[in-house]
């Protein structure tokens, strides 16, 4: 069992050559028992973005704060707080912070690809 | 692939003897072609609460709005926005509200319970 406030846990910066501006909290994880998926928050700071990618497993993502676009289905669609977004199994996408202050959205993915990597 | 705004999606009141108060939204879920998880939004008026349980499949919550509490571990422990919880397997569990508005939460499960009764 956990209980934590996501401020108290330290956001790490994406490093990644086709990511920019991004920043990641892992909130509940394998590491915490968590059997199944994980529960992972993504701050994009103005003009941030995530990779334009795609892979086997599912996202399901809530947008918190913010405003910005995620490309879903072959287009950008705007996004907005409490805006609930399925990206499918291979299904190509990206988040971008298009607004002027911070796009904060929790991610959840399967476990397995959750703690190698917790930007996919 | 979705995206949906949650006051889109019309709540359902959850009508059971053990809870009170209650009603649930269905954001993404199997029907969304989602493979493994499911994402639900819960809603407690003030004074209502879930049903207090445990089951064998575990909850990853996060809560959005409100004040409350969840028991937790054998004890209620403070609820406040931005909270994420971990409630394990088997871990028998309670939401209370105690604040004077709504307590919004997130509260995701593995799909095979969430279709048939989006309370568990």
């Amino acid at each position: 069992m956990k209980k934590v406030n996501y401020r108290d846990i330290q956001p790490f910066p994406v490093d990644r050559p086709d990511a920019s501006g991004v920043a990641a909290r892992l909130l509940i994880s394998r590491a915490d028992g968590a059997p199944n998926f994980s529960m992972r928050m993504f701050e994009l700071e103005p003009g941030g973005y995530t990779p334009r990618h795609s892979h086997s497993y599912e996202h399901l993502v809530f947008v918190l704060e913010g405003e910005g676009e995620v490309l879903l289905g072959g287009a950008f669609r705007p996004l907005a707080p409490g805006d609930a977004v399925f990206v499918p199994p291979d299904g190509e996408h990206q988040f971008r912070n298009t607004g002027g202050g911070t796009l904060r959205f929790l991610c959840l993915v399967p476990n397995a690809s959750a703690v190698s990597d917790p930007l996919k």
